[in-house]
């Protein structure tokens, strides 16, 4: 799996910042109840996993991965953050070693924008999830990003993202396509909503946060790819990642972007069957 | 002042559907004390009006609007509507007959899109405002939006509303702005948040109410300007609506906006003046 973003040592800071600032637009209202068995399904560096585990302390989490470098990475905060209920695994989203219907419960965050076919990960989830049980479904919407001021070289150098992400055969839009996805892969989707994050000069620290450690940071890795490919010229992307990144060292300054959210279950077969 | 969806009896129709519809997403927490006389800027045929007054049925409103032809039938809607506490005039927003501190609360929603010196009207908005008062503001941003299947047509054509909005010297993106520009009419800023609406297979009736009877029937009206100004080829534009009016028919089809609401008080002179 080609991923975008890279796994240098500034991306998993990134990933570990990203999870901390977004803790309550995200991970609010997910919490899994004691002894349920918990997949986390890309669980990369393990961002998403230090909050995980900390907000359900009684469930127990099995974290998958593709890469090896990631678990590693993902190890070591096991080591040094003090929490025992996780195992990690090394293991292929397509083709999972799981017997069926083997969790409770499916957590993927970030991880269907990085893969040629979600749909068929998700059939696969849905091979491992018991009857009854839940998936939740975290994406951003790479489209859904605006901000002011918004200077034309900042759009397109944005843009250049997008368009190495889709020249991967990914799609950076994807929490749009949350609802209609789940839908295709046979689960009975329960809710999907945004979880938007909207800061301006009355919280500039969240603004700071998701510009300058975020939004900035997320582009960057890309720079080689838009460059080389020639997505967007050299001095135009230049002067686009410092617009951007100006918008929260002004006083007007504003940023929006949102997430998508979705719970979804997998029915028994009881219930689709006609009455 | 040039209003880009026209003043035809089909948008008077859409500017009604449209308040009923985001009722709870824009009005939640807007209502005004028994008593409180409040000011609605730019009424115009009264979409809002009908609901302010439900909400607040013992404040009293002065309604404004500079169109003598909005205000003929927002005038017919209190006729039919059975409240009394509002009365309606003919005002220009930039330059107003009211006294100084005349009102304790100001409303306007969907008016600063459509004027050239957004910030000279709040500043006499703000003339008329008792100290300690606030201004609730409500505007739309254009780029705020996307669906899905999102076609290169359904954007271009989209866009084509952005850049005839623009011609006329007006921010159809002005959303993201509230906070700086009532900054910078010398407002202090109390919250400004997103109301957004997202809608996909799990709730048809919003996104039918959205598509249909709100988003298409806004572009339609700039479509003369549209093709007039070849802002958008014709073959495009008419494939672009074509695809857009089709993501309410089919089962995957999702949508996004957002609004932006903000509230914003005039602060007494002993509040700025240093301790």
């Amino acid at each position: 799996m080609a991923y975008v973003h890279g796994y240098s040592e500034r991306e998993t800071q990134r990933l570990y910042e990203q999870a901390e600032i977004l803790e309550g637009i995200l991970h609010t209202g997910t919490e899994f109840p004691a002894g349920a068995k918990v997949l986390e399904a890309g669980c990369g560096v393990g961002g998403q996993t230090r909050l995980l585990v900390k907000r359900s302390p009684d469930a127990v989490f099995t974290c998958i991965d593709i890469s090896e470098k990631s678990l590693a990475t993902a190890k070591k905060l096991k080591e040094q953050g003090g929490f025992e209920n996780v195992t990690f695994q090394q293991q292929d989203i397509h083709k999972l070693s799981f017997s069926d219907e083997a969790f409770d419960y499916i957590f993927i965050c970030f991880v269907l924008e990085h893969l040629d076919d979600p749909v068929a990960a998700l059939t696969e989830l849905k091979r491992v999830l018991k009857p009854g049980g839940t998936i939740t479904v975290i994406e951003g919407d790479h489209g859904s990003c605006f901000w002011y001021p918004e200077t034309p070289e900042s759009v397109v150098a944005w843009n250049g993202l997008i368009t190495a992400q889709r020249a991967q055969g990914h799609d950076p839009n994807i929490g749009r396509r949350l609802t209609p996805l789940l839908t295709e892969a046979g689960f009975d989707v329960q809710s999907c909503k945004p979880a938007w994050l909207y800061a301006d000069r009355l919280s500039p620290d969240l603004r700071d946060g998701m510009v300058s450690h975020i939004i900035v940071p997320m582009v960057q890795p890309a720079e080689k790819q838009i460059l080389a490919e020639n997505l967007v010229p050299k001095d135009v992307y230049q002067q686009g990642i410092a617009d951007l990144s100006r918008v929260d060292q002004i006083d007007e300054g504003t940023f929006f972007y949102t997430w998508f959210k979705a719970v979804a279950k997998k029915t028994c077969q009881l219930e689709t069957q006609p009455a």
